[in-house]
């Protein structure tokens, strides 16, 4: 069987660039390509790519351009001819860098822009890799016995507890907020058409805790110590979650430590 | 006590029209203030206020521009001087007036202008009108006896069942469904916020039900007679719950019959 492969969307800095470098040093032979706004800028993929030759492809894309996507879909689709794994881990919580407290700070450009990149940005990222997804040998999750209950390939968004209407108590931050409610609609409606498709995607929304990256960071002072995650330990939680999933697992929302999170 | 004043925001037609109507007809001597895009081609606004001299106001407004919602705020804070009621009624199933059937109808510039009309349009109002609405005299819903309960005014952001994630059995119509979820969110956020404030604001989004209007239009065929609804009967249904709203109920999605929605 050919050697899965993996996509790690928003992979140069954060969470995504802690996937790549666990994918690559957990479950070789795997291949990975990360994608980023500026590959000239990503030094940290460079360094990664030579630690790991024949193994790790970059390529430019940036979320917000639909031209983007389909041509790196296009290059994919030449060079690997399929996909394994699709991870959606590029997002802002706002533009300013810091999240609404109150309706003053409301702008709508503000929210629209954060709905650009973290809720359009993925679902049209599968849009255009479905059809590769579709074409996966299913090398990531835990596999179905049961040939009807295959997957071929697996749609990770990366979602976040705030952005559960229910579990909200506190209020602010509305343009993360929102974006996040609208990507987790967005999770469980692929998770249908593609639960329908044959062969079938499994999709599903991760929070990955709070986690030290730079969307973060202007609120660290206000997270105890042991709740903030590094990316490592965080793409760990996730990775052992990605590990079981299967289609019985497909359109929910799951935080770190594997349980389900409410819409 | 001076007349309550409500704001029906996407007047001209449809479910914004039947408000308007029911408000003047039912809920005397109460002021209507009624936006829409284009007043020059609100033939029936016109009309309606020929029938009711003195009681109804027809402000321009198009939702998707923020600068017309501050304008529109600061006319009726001259005016009026204060709200008791907004409805924000305005909607798009999708830009081509029909919803995705699958990914391959999805596109990056029509689920934004689905999110900008539905979601970020209504989050919006509430910016401009929340402070009208905090001096607001409680004219609508159902005034609660201890002072410390009672609330000055009422949001209602009209959604849809479909915007329901935990509902979502069959998916399709993505921008429709993320619009509506993510505008859930901020229903949620807002009642978070203005129920914190002094005086409160009752904040909920509203199930009309499947009504017989423009945007439903191309699915009537699929829509059993007995369950598309009149703009008339559905907004009747739907001021028999406004008329029950207080804190307790705020920060909640219900359908058209009083029952709670899922998130």
């Amino acid at each position: 069987m050919a050697a899965p492969v993996a996509l790690i969307q928003g992979a140069s800095r954060g969470l995504g660039l802690a996937f790549c470098k666990h994918i690559l040093k957990n479950k070789p032979p795997a291949a990975v390509i990360a994608t980023c706004r500026n590959p000239d800028g990503a030094a940290a993929l460079r360094d990664l790519a030579g630690d790991h030759p024949g193994r790790l492809t970059v390529l430019q894309l940036d979320v917000n351009r639909e031209d983007d996507i389909r041509g790196a879909a296009a290059r994919i689709k030449e060079s690997f001819s399929r996909l394994d794994l699709i991870v959606n881990s590029s997002a802002m919580l706002h533009p300013t860098g810091k999240g609404e407290t109150s309706l003053r700070d409301v702008t709508a450009q503000g929210i629209i822009s954060t709905l650009t990149t973290n809720t359009v940005g993925p679902l049209v990222m599968a849009k255009y890799f479905a059809p590769l997804l579709q074409k996966g040998g299913g090398g990531f999750g835990q596999q179905a016995t049961e040939k009807a209950k295959q997957h071929s390939g697996i749609i990770v968004n990366i979602t976040a507890k705030v952005g559960s209407i229910g579990d909200n108590a506190l209020g602010g931050w509305y343009s993360y907020r929102m974006s996040k409610a609208a990507l987790n609609m967005a999770t469980r409606n692929l998770s249908i058409e593609l639960g329908r498709s044959r062969p079938k995607v499994v999709c599903v929304s991760l929070h990955p805790g709070t986690v030290n990256t730079d969307l973060s960071r202007p609120y660290h002072r206000n997270v105890p110590q042991n709740k903030l995650f590094s990316t490592e330990l965080s793409v760990n939680c996730l990775m052992s979650i990605i590990d079981t999933l299967n289609m019985e697992k497909t359109g929910k929302a799951y935080s770190w430590d594997g349980t389900e999170l409410p819409w």
